[in-house]
């Protein structure tokens, strides 16, 4: 049985013919200038190919394929403990089907996988895809460049790259960790330790960026903070609970951190369960705040302070701005010329019980 | 600004001008035979209208989207909390990938919502759909007949509806339940309760059959077993342990239930959560086992025994297994003739912390 992926692509019948993919499309369908001898070359070839027209030619029509695409690039496991994508989602769908728009999605777990899947949306799946996930130096915005596809980023860049920054709708989520730093300030706490996610991912970074200015902020009434590296997974959220233990053990309750704000929910569940089975009483002994507010999160025991940020509304105000960019101006905008982000309500703190009063 | 939602459709132009959808398909693209004076009647009523041919159009001249469908009916909040449907999402994504298809997602909440979705899907923007949460007497196969949407479900169907059965891929998760019955009687647990999922979907009245079931399977060793309702939801879950509480208040140790097999992980982890609140010691009072094996469940406190099944291998699965259907016949191939189901891995149980011997 002949695999689909097999066929003959665009690329392939502009390479044999010596031209643009853009001249392939125009030989096809006839729009823009091409020379008779170049068209019948290109014909030639498709036939010769057995080049069937993808969707990216058929969509000339109407210039539009009338969707947007999402590619996460994420460990399934990963994804399932997420609790900003699917709500993400549904405001993006939100945003999408009153106008008409459907949403392709491509889940990635290596770099080519990746690479690939952005190729394919831009070879006329998609009018525009949503870049999620922001990464430190991320290569993404330049390979979208590359491939011609108009893009919108969800969150702020941070970059030292030279690709020019993407249109962007950005959330403060780093007021949440400020409010989880004053919150433990307020109940007594002096020596806080940090957990953090991922630095190769902008928000992993800015977390622990607003933890550190939050901090700094009280100046001399706080001890100099700890911080103690994870990556976002439940495994280094337990390997932070251990280093704590660890900490404990040797300096003694006095010279331990008192509290662990946690860069994400999933660690902060795993280190309350390591906490547990040390027989170590939350809050009593030691603060827990997480950040998510995952569904399990006001389940847990004790329930966990934490911070929520508003995926749902996110999605729909990525979803919008990414139609309006690409209806406006059919996507040609200049990609410094930001579409302005529209009033995101900040992440807060929700308070429960995995927080209280230092041990004395 | 005109929003693109309010565009003609072909519909619309099918009726103005009094043919069917699919005369307008042919008239628009030369396929088929279509008398000359319908053909001028159709084009003068499409430029009229001012009707942009679809993908759907557009499609017909290679009769394929490259691309399946999936319309997740469900609460953002309940999909972010469901360990299935990520991993679900990537062993799609893997069957897809090399066959050079795409997934054209739709995250729903109302019936009319989802029938929206699937009528979108059949206009053109998938080859084909997968049917997921499987619902005792599904109104989606019939829907999907009427749209002429080819579909496979994933899971098996119950119904008493008339219409005819889609093709299917399952896989066995009463397996699972099983095990976690067994697993508790070896254990010399002889009152057991479950604590059930959503009555509509078909995974939830499956997994209280399984418990009945295996309960019945033990004949007089154990006592007539409890039904606590549930709806997958975490709120349910911890609805569930306080019945379970109210009983033991009641009963005395002697007669509440020693374990709680219960329907998915977000409920058990939430009925750990009001154990704990309440003081109640597990296992050494009570058993709770769950299932899914969710990213958490083996980092709560006490680590959860639970039940896992492959998700990405049934994605997977599913996803090859539509394809084929579409490659082989082009998706007419009768309804009642279902391909194979592969060979996926029953779903089987994980053994942790949270189940012990009963009480004495």
């Amino acid at each position: 049985m002949a695999h689909r992926g097999a066929r003959a692509t665009i690329a392939d019948v502009a390479r044999e013919a010596g031209v643009s993919k853009g001249t392939v499309s125009m030989a096809l369908t006839g729009r823009g200038r091409v020379a008779a001898g170049t068209r019948e070359k290109v014909l030639e070839v498709a036939q010769r190919l057995d080049w069937v027209p993808s969707a990216r030619a058929r969509s000339l029509s109407t210039d539009r394929a009338d969707a947007l695409g999402l590619v996460l690039a994420r460990e399934p496991e990963h994804l399932g403990a997420d609790p900003f994508f699917a709500p993400f989602i549904a405001g993006v769908e939100a945003a999408l089907s009153p106008r008409g728009q459907a949403l392709v999605l491509h889940v990635v777990t290596t770099p080519a996988e990746e690479r690939e899947a952005y190729r394919r949306l831009a070879a006329g799946r998609v009018d525009g895809a949503l870049l999620t996930d922001l990464r430190v130096d991320d290569e993404r915005p330049a390979l979208l460049a590359d491939l011609g596809l108009t893009a919108l980023a969800v969150g702020h860049q941070r970059s030292t790259t030279s690709s020019a920054p993407l249109p962007q709708v950005a959330l403060d989520d780093r007021a949440g960790v400020r409010s989880a730093v004053d919150h433990l300030v307020a109940l007594g706490h002096r020596r806080l330790a940090h957990v953090t996610g991922s630095q190769q991912l902008v928000h992993g970074v800015d977390r622990l960026e607003a933890f550190r200015d939050a901090v700094a902020a009280h100046g001399d009434a706080l001890d100099t903070p700890t911080v103690l590296d994870g990556d976002f997974s439940a495994a280094s959220g337990a390997a932070a609970a251990h280093r704590w233990l660890a900490a404990r053990a040797a300096l003694g309750a006095a010279g331990a951190p008192t509290a662990l704000v946690v860069a994400n929910d999933l660690m902060a569940t795993a280190a309350l369960g390591v906490l547990a089975a040390a027989g170590v009483r939350v809050p009593q002994e030691v603060s827990v705040t997480g950040f998510d507010d995952a569904p399990l999160a006001a389940h847990l025991s004790p329930p966990l302070t934490t911070v929520r940020s508003d995926a749902a509304a996110w999605g729909r105000a990525a979803a919008d701005a990414l139609l309006d960019l690409l209806e406006d101006d059919d996507g040609r905008r200049a990609a410094g010329d930001r579409p302005g982000s529209p009033d995101l309500p900040a992440a807060r703190l929700v308070v429960r019980g995995s927080t209280g009063a230092p041990p004395t």
